[in-house]
Formats: structure tokens, C-alpha cells, sequence
């Protein structure tokens, strides 16, 4: 777990997101679930070894983080044989480019 | 963000789910970003009050949980104007009302 996590976390930063939190969780006999919350949005994780298989979400907003680079820092850090991306644009953000989900926030 | 914390948690468990652990970080002047992890996946919110505006991930697995029934706790307990809801299937499950994802896994 602390392995996925660590990855997790700086495929964060290699993409240009900020970390706030991350939260992990093990099953037994195998598999992990995790999250890193990150000021633009998240990436979570859900693994099943026994199938071979994780499933990643990386969403961000803004202009400053790139998803691609958190993608291509998984895949090199879990050795990946296969991978299957959905690229999706959501929500209020008419302009994928834009700064809106920037607004002008601070953390807390 | 109490509120929306505990919206989640309570969404999450009337989809049937297990929750294991949440992280929920507020901005200033206003927004949050959480996620609640359960056994079954995960559910995600990022809200922006200055647009109306929250994107919310329903995130699971199994024959278990049925997350129409979280989105329907949400709608109800954020008031919600206008919904637009994205379905998608994923993953290692070729049949979705398999049980593959639930393995046979305990927490840890």
C-alpha cells in the first residue's frame, strides 16, 4: 500500500497538482483503494491484484496540472502491460482550457 | 463542510455501501473537495459555490450497492436544480452485475 501510495502521490506533483490529503486503505488477502485529494480536483485508485488490474481516476481542473504526465508516471511506476483511458470533459467548464474551476480559492 | 461530509457518508450508505474513510478539505472563500472511500469503490465531490456547481463521482462495484440510490440522497439533500448524469462501466467487469470486484476480500 505505501508503495501505491507514494506513486500516487507524486504522480500528483509530477503533473503540477498540489497535494492537500490522501487517504489509503488495504484488503486482505490483496488490493488497495486510495485517494489524493489535490486543490484541483483528485486521483484515486482501486487495485485487484488477483485480476491483474487497477482502475485510476485522475481529474483535474484548470491550466496548470497535466493528467497525462500523472498517467505516465503510473504506468512507468507499476510496470503497466496494457491501458485503456476514457479522456472526459465535465461540468461547468465550457472552456477545457480556461481558469474557471481556478476561481480565486485558497486552501483552508 | 460538515454537512456536505456527512451528505456523502450518508449517500454512500444508502446505496448499500461499506464506508471505510473520508477526507474532505475546504477552500476559502468557499468550496470543498471530498471523498468518502467504501469497500465497493469510492464517491467524490468538488463543489464551487460561486457557479451553482458540484461535481460528484459514485464510484462502485458488486451486486451490493446500487448507486442510483446515493445519487438520489445527494440530489435531495443539496437541493439539487438540474442534474446531468453520466453512466459508464469500466474496468474487469465484462458482465456488471458480476461479483468479479468483490473477490472475496476483507478490510484490513
Amino acid at each position: 500500500m505505501e508503495y501505491i501510495e507514494k506513486s500516487m502521490i507524486k504522480a500528483a506533483e509530477t503533473s503540477g497538482a498540489t497535494v492537500l490529503k490522501s487517504a489509503f486503505q488495504n484488503f486482505n488477502p490483496q488490493g488497495v483503494s486510495g485517494v489524493v485529494i489535490i486543490a484541483e480536483s483528485h486521483l484515486t485508485i482501486h487495485t485487484w491484484p488477483e485480476y491483474g488490474y487497477a482502475a485510476v481516476d485522475i481529474f483535474t481542473c484548470g491550466t496548470k496540472v497535466d493528467p497525462w504526465k500523472a498517467s505516465e508516471c503510473l504506468e512507468k511506476d507499476f510496470e503497466v502491460g496494457s491501458v485503456e483511458i476514457t479522456d472526459m470533459f465535465r461540468g461547468i467548464i465550457k472552456n477545457p482550457g480556461g481558469k474557471n474551476c481556478e476561481s480565486n480559492r485558497t486552501i483552508e
